[in-house]
């Protein structure tokens, strides 16, 4: 038996930026990881013939046929990765793409436009915390002067990083031409949640094959935002409880209280990351910096969230910086029915994850997502997974889409 | 008008390891900054005539006369600093250590047995986490096997900065020589609280002469623990509220506790520290560490306290891990009243924080302690101060103990 296009590729990234203690991938944008993963995706598109294009964005574009003469779909995802993030996220899209394009070729199929295949950089902002960042650059939802401002936790600016990886910042800005390319985007992505590990009646249910692959209607809205909170530093073993200032109580305040509201608004919030200064162990905090990510289904209760959350930073004197809104972004209709008639049994599915396709579709790209499942739910994380059989049918619905599009 | 030795000394420290954003020092041990704090503090020796020694433990002791004939009277503190802290936590010991000997040798004292200055390595802990690493090596109260595999932020071992620093790790461990050679060690201090800035009515007093400079009467018991909690790496926008196990969430409600349990107890009780993982704005926190630093007058106090965190924290499936505990230390009582016989306006004042001469005590030296008055109670932060006059007025207390001591 030889190996499937798919697990050759699955295996030759399956060591690159991952952590040996935690087994998690480490795979931050313009690292050398990153690197390593664009090196990767540029061999595979020569090994199809696939002409390789870097946007002003810095996204990878493989295309098979001239785009330019005939502007066409487009699948695929990003390389990139959170920290101890897992290896589907991001990459089971662009190895599945690549699948996709082998599988219709090995049919025979003769594309009547151009189909490529992207990689987006820097999708999860896990290095300089903006998510997708490559998309929003190229659609021009993010200013290429604060991209290239801001830096990493080593206090290296993205304008440094883009020098170091070989590309030239001043040219960063969105890329309207590489944008007219594409006449639909379609992003295969692993489930992040249980809609179809559990079956209709809320059971698990890995069996079913019309589970395995669902159709994307829209990203809830989410957003990002950046709390400072400010105490005095001093000594923690000279300075009476009623004496102090402590960024840190108020921190936890604030963990607590995203929950509460969270909870009360039925949405979701996060303080995923926290950064404490002067971090030691006997200082009182002066500075901590922490970022609540929120989401829902109703934009309003999210926003609502939100202002609660800053009332109540505001009262202790810190503050709340938006770092990022997306409103709720519905796929397109039509291209989502042209999909639902070659993929007839697929579930619909609405998703809380950001992805560059909601950015895409946002700047007016008909756009579409597919869902494979995931049988724990569990992503970011390296336990996160997809059965090999359920990838198999991701590649299958992915070259069925691909035929329907561009035939 | 010339300059005062005191002065030129702390011009010349003035600008080692200051950060110019935050104006506070960051002179960890091992490491360029502390390097530079030690040729400077050889050099100070030097110029004095002083023979430099440097024990097993990696202090450093310059000596006015023979030590093993006649082990005399050792002064002294620390050069390293926590992060972004203040200019006088330490130096201001060392600096008034040798303006001490440059007073008393101006007064054309003949002292009948040897004069120590001491630079205690590694007294903060703020880069390997164990506060007094240098004199607790020395007395053996740390395990030199245990101090060489302790690991930095950047997963440094100390015997690799040791090494780094030209410093031989095989060699660490305890010194009862180096011991031998003092026979009493009295360190100044700045004070790091309101006692001494506070009249004994209560009111702000930064005239007062006589509240000028303290004797310490012994230091509180002290601990520190680091607390490990745990959740379930996920995606913060898929993961639904109730299927969480958010780590953050466990440590906000250890900090309160923190702060419940200490007001409660009448203790102090302090979290500084936090490291959360992977520390990622879109991912449930997995793993959090933090350090409690727990204090006050009452030993069974501060152990109920981290007892009943402990408790909590243990019903979460979490763990709390004794760092160090110091008891109650008190100073050697002979010593502090030949102290107060030639400082007679001197008030006595206990103190939270810890000290090496605490360490140096609890191995059965006799020690103690000089506080100079802080106008704001503040320490650990660029905020840190103490009036020239009252630096002056310590160098003369320190001068006159000296001649006391050692006469």
């Amino acid at each position: 038996m030889t190996m499937s296009s798919f697990d050759r590729m699955w295996e030759s990234l399956r060591l690159v930026g991952r952590d040996p203690k935690t087994r998690g991938y480490r795979r931050f944008a313009w690292t050398r990881e990153d690197h390593t993963l664009r090196e990767w995706f540029a061999g595979e598109c020569a090994a199809r013939g696939m002409e390789v294009v870097v946007d002003r964005a810095g996204n990878q574009w493989g295309w098979w046929g001239d785009p330019d003469a005939t502007p066409g779909v487009v699948i695929g995802s990003h390389l990139d990765s959170v920290a101890d993030g897992g290896a589907f996220d991001g990459p089971l899209g662009v190895v599945s793409s690549f699948a996709a394009v082998d599988a219709v070729q090995r049919q025979g199929f003769r594309p009547r436009v151009a189909i490529g295949v992207a990689n987006f950089a820097d999708e999860e902002g896990g290095r300089f915390g903006i998510a997708c960042a490559g998309s929003r650059l190229l659609t021009g939802a993010l200013d290429p002067r604060r991209a290239a401002a801001l830096r990493d936790a080593d206090g290296v600016t993205m304008a440094g990083a883009w020098r170091a990886a070989g590309l030239e910042p001043n040219t960063m800005g969105p890329d309207p031409e590489a944008l007219r390319r594409v006449t639909a985007y379609v992003e295969l992505h692993v489930e992040q949640g249980l809609a179809l590990a559990l079956g209709p009646d809320g059971e698990p249910d890995l069996i079913d094959p019309a589970r395995a692959v669902a159709i994307g209607t829209e990203i809830w809205p989410h957003g990002r935002w950046e709390i400072d909170l400010f105490g005095e530093a001093n000594h923690a073993g000279t300075t009476r409880l009623e004496d102090r200032l402590d960024a840190m109580l108020q921190f936890a305040a604030v963990v607590a209280s995203a929950r509460m509201h969270a909870r009360e608004a039925g949405c979701l919030a996060t303080v995923g990351k926290v950064v404490a200064r002067p971090n030691a162990v006997n200082a009182i905090a002066e500075h901590v910096t922490c970022w609540l990510d929120a989401r829902g289904a109703d934009a309003d209760a999210v926003r609502g969230l939100v202002d609660a959350i800053r009332a109540e930073v505001e009262q202790d004197e810190g503050s709340v910086n938006e770092l990022s809104w997306t409103p709720a972004t519905p796929f397109d209709v039509a291209l989502r029915e042209r999909i639902g008639a070659v993929l007839p049994d697929a579930p619909l599915l609405a998703t809380g994850a950001g992805h560059d396709a909601g950015i895409l579709a946002n700047a007016g790209v008909p756009t579409a997502m597919l869902f494979v499942r995931n049988p724990t739910g569990v992503s970011h994380s390296p336990a996160e997974w997809a059965e090999p059989q359920d990838c198999d049918r991701g590649v299958a619905a992915l070259a069925a889409v691909v035929r329907e599009l561009a035939g």
